[in-house]
């Protein structure tokens, strides 16, 4: 069996190489999404003690974020209710591959009902959408989809005592005329279902014997917006499937297909090593994927696509038959509005602290892609850091005194580690040795200008952590982690000193951990950006693409689907039927 | 592993018993369909000569009859034409299995491309559905079904000198008010997923907070209307979802569930045998499955379903969350034009010859659920038959006369042999010997009223075929049958004597060969009426519909696909994803 010889094949690379095991746990790039589901290890620290009785936890989502928190929140002393549109998990990094039929549908998809069964704790599931949170009175009112047989739309209201928002985002059309009524999307099952659909709808209809070669050109041209991993990814799989499996169904108009990739900088995959920008950009040229840089869409007609190039200003319009947008999320309008209510009306994503705590809200979390972690500027707290390192209050600092308070000052600001790593300084002590003209450390003091001054250009290192699914997933895992240790922490906080309080804080801030990116790249090859600027490329990452895939799969049910799935395609190719 | 122990048990059932091997050619019901497509061997006969250059036969429809004619037809002077709105074969006797997740849709489908591509004769297909015959003119037209993407509805006609209806029927909802509306069929794979879709959003929404209990219980009233095969499996396999698999995942709304099967008549199965139907009733019983009998459907509402009582003519009313309606077949709308302007007008089915030609249309067969077969009575031909049988012209018919003709009677009249299987009586010379005074066979002489009153019985054997896969795929593989050897027939005719001509007609006339029906009752249970009326009911009766249906897949990749979901549900259970 062709199928059994393949699973050999991948277990085999793993036995013949052991470095394979060791990045194992590398992510996976999709939707720009890193997957790090079943591996919160990383945040499993001691379990704490129970107190609070059944505080209500409401979590909104049934995402990376809200379904990695789910997974891994273990204190039975919350009852959870989980409410979201989608009854089942989704593993997104695979939604390009339900597009062109390699994966199918159902098989990277887990009821969340199933994955709350086995954790033996109370965890209720409504089908239903958040139409509105009030944070006031700690309520959510929801709103069901629901035909008439049914009764219609239901209203509810649910009362919450901690509130989880993990809504994600929707596609960001940056209100691009014509894009909602005529371009396809590719964040949600449904979505890679519809477009599945279309390119056979497409080739069915250019081979009717009524229209004119230019029509079939037309149809046959798919357009994908977007140079990132997702626009990339899916322009791969695409291609794939118009040229491996459906030339030998439709013979007579295989000549007339083209894929274009428009992307408005001036490389694809641009958040990439640059190898593998070269690499990606060099293999699409050889397989016929027209590359337009530059290129700015304005407008989305039924049947032409407007674009404006960056430089030039030139406009030009593309025939098209079918068009993927994938250009980055936007806020959904239920987080918009939640952010009028608490202040954050001129934001773009809804703001958390570090703790992953809404600001003002101390019961409100919001993880994954529908926020963003407000990291505090050391600037803007310079001088309360100063002097709580200065105890004494003698306007001066030693270096004493700063050894004790330096863990902490790079616990709390992550970006003071960033800063030192990219000026090659070992610890914190040789950057305040370079402020101070002292050259004897022990003795070298600083004063608060001093200070400001040896700190003046750390806030250039922050960062905004990207909109994958690795950051969600760690995040959902991070919560559930504090959560589940929340009375043991709070009596003994084991975060970083409260620079403008007393005391230190509960937990420790939430830390990215950066594990890898693939790039699918078609034709068996793929790209992969490991930590440590490690490069990947060709067909023996695309091995380690589908180890890594494999392993991760939320359930052995999606496991064992996701793998016979790819088997399958080996075997029979890609399936045209149109359902 | 599981999945293949399973597959051990398939292979092995066949092993220990090998008169499971001889009945493995029997066919199988849903929506009272028999397969046959991969056997047409019965119909296989020496291959012909070639004549006609490139005469064009246009095939419409993909469904059991369209599918088997295109894959037997190996005549390559024939440039053949397929259009349907469906650019796959779908095993329709697996529906009921999608409709609860047990089988995927995507298993039990194949693009018709792929079935044209192994032929290695040319053969083209469109995606468009045929509104209008125009046989005046030897033409269809035909209309897309498009996206304004790719340009809206796309119109165009097809000469024809040969045409093949074959494009089913639609669900016959006798005008009850509200049915189309409300209730869902079971004839598309679309509607299957939409089933399966449907219960899950009936349990999503019973477990929703704001509900009362009595709205509980009607959302999780499942209805289905007609106790024929479909309905019955269909019954059945909804209960094995909702007592196996979602109790787990829906534990508090599980006590609310309640089946609910209503039939006109007073049986369910009603064309089983007694023992059959029997089983049936009691065991749908003691699974709690609510059977109502001489129930008739006068109205469905949104939420309420009202019946009438056959007997007393009591009017009640039941709430449901979900009717599915399954009480046979209708024409089609394109059919019902066609008959009009053929002078059909008054026929509630497209009639044609025993040799599947429209009436009056030499070149336009029709055959599957589309169409019936219009058997000639031997009453209205009796004359000629005595005339022709009478060669000498003496107004008498001894022995020797009739023998020469009784095979071509016997061929051309298959109720005659009915009615002597009937009758208990072994050759046609019996039956005359009880017209005729005659006691010694050789001397006896039947004049025209004698010969009349022997024969006055016969018609009343005769039957219409049921409208089932099998009845379709064996016309489909009968007519190609017939296609590949016109010209060979049309020198050496083989069929019998014209009674109203001269010679012989080329071919004989579709004569069905009934190989058995199964009967799914859930519980991995499963009656089959086998010919000879044997029936076999229970476990290992299940294992054969396994096998059977295994074996009657289209393709190999279907055939896989569908046992590794068979594999799946054994060792994961159903999803219950809304998907």
């Amino acid at each position: 069996m062709h199928g059994f010889k393949f699973y050999e094949k991948v277990t085999g690379a793993f036995r013949d190489r052991s470095f394979l095991s060791k990045v194992l746990i590398i992510g996976t790039v999709s939707g720009g999404g890193l997957v790090a589901l079943s591996d919160s290890g990383a945040f499993q620290r001691k379990n704490g003690a129970e107190e609070c009785k059944k505080k209500k936890v409401v979590v909104l989502g049934t995402g990376w974020a809200g379904t990695s928190f789910l997974k891994n929140l273990k204190d039975k002393s919350y009852e959870v209710q989980v409410v979201s549109p989608r009854n089942y998990f989704a593993f997104t990094p695979l939604l390009p591959s339900v597009t062109n039929g390699t994966i199918e549908a159902r098989s990277i998809v887990e009821p969340v009902r199933n994955i709350m069964r086995k954790k033996g704790m109370e965890v209720q599931f409504k089908e239903a959408e958040c139409y509105k949170i009030d944070p006031d009175n700690r309520k959510i009112h929801c709103r069901t989809n629901g035909s008439s047989n049914l009764g219609g739309k239901e209203e509810f209201a649910l009362d919450y005592d901690i509130l989880v928002v993990a809504m994600g985002a929707r596609a960001n059309t940056f209100n691009t005329p014509g894009v909602v009524e005529h371009a396809h999307f590719l964040k949600e099952v449904e979505d890679a279902q519809k477009i599945r659909r279309t390119v056979i709808d497409c080739f069915e209809r250019a081979s009717l014997p009524s229209l004119t070669d230019e029509e079939r050109k037309r149809i046959l041209h798919f357009v994908v917006v977007g140079g990132g991993p997702t626009g990339v990814e899916f322009a791969a799989e695409l291609h794939d499937l118009v040229v491996e499996d459906l030339p030998k169904l439709y013979p007579a108009v295989k000549d007339f297909v083209k894929i274009t990739l428009l992307e408005a900088g001036d490389n694809i995959l641009s958040m990439f090593d640059k190898r593998i920008t070269t690499f990606a950009e060099n293999k699409f040229q050889r397989d016929g994927i027209d590359l337009k840089m530059g290129s700015m869409v304005v407008k989305v007609s039924d049947k032409e696509i407007s674009t404006k190039d960056r430089v030039t200003g030139q406009l030009s319009s593309i025939p098209y038959g079918m068009v993927v947008w994938s250009t980055g999320i936007g806020t959904r309008p239920v987080i918009t509005d939640f952010m009028k209510q608490i202040g954050q009306a001129n934001r773009r994503l809804l703001a958390t602290d570090e703790w992953l705590r809404v600001e003002g809200y101390d019961n409100v979390y919001a993880l994954g892609d529908c926020a963003t972690i407000n990291q505090r500027k050391v600037m803007e707290d310079i001088s309360v850091i100063f002097s709580k390192a200065d105890k004494n209050n003698t306007g001066k600092l030693n270096l004493k005194d700063f050894k004790e308070v330096v863990k902490d000052i790079c616990e709390r600001y992550p970006q003071v580690e960033l800063y030192l790593k990219k000026k090659q300084l070992k610890t914190i002590d040789a950057l305040m040795k370079n402020a101070t003209e002292d050259p004897k450390k022990e003795t070298m003091e600083l004063d608060i200008e001093k200070f400001t001054k040896a700190l003046s250009e750390v806030d250039s290192q922050m960062k905004f952590l990207p909109a994958t699914a690795q950051v969600a997933a760690q995040e959902g895992a991070y919560l559930a982690d504090c959560l589940n240790r929340s009375e043991q922490c709070e009596k003994y906080p084991e975060g970083p000193l409260r620079f403008r309080g007393t005391g230190r804080h509960r937990f420790h801030p939430f830390r990215y951990k950066h594990l890898g990116q693939f790039a699918p790249l078609g034709g068996e090859q793929t790209a992969a950006q490991l930590p440590g600027d490690w490069v990947s490329i060709g067909h023996s990452t695309q091995w380690l693409w589908y180890s890594v895939y494999a392993s991760k799969q939320v359930s052995w049910r999606t496991r064992f689907l996701v793998v016979s799935d790819w088997g399958r395609r080996f075997i029979f190719g890609r399936d045209s039927s149109r359902i």
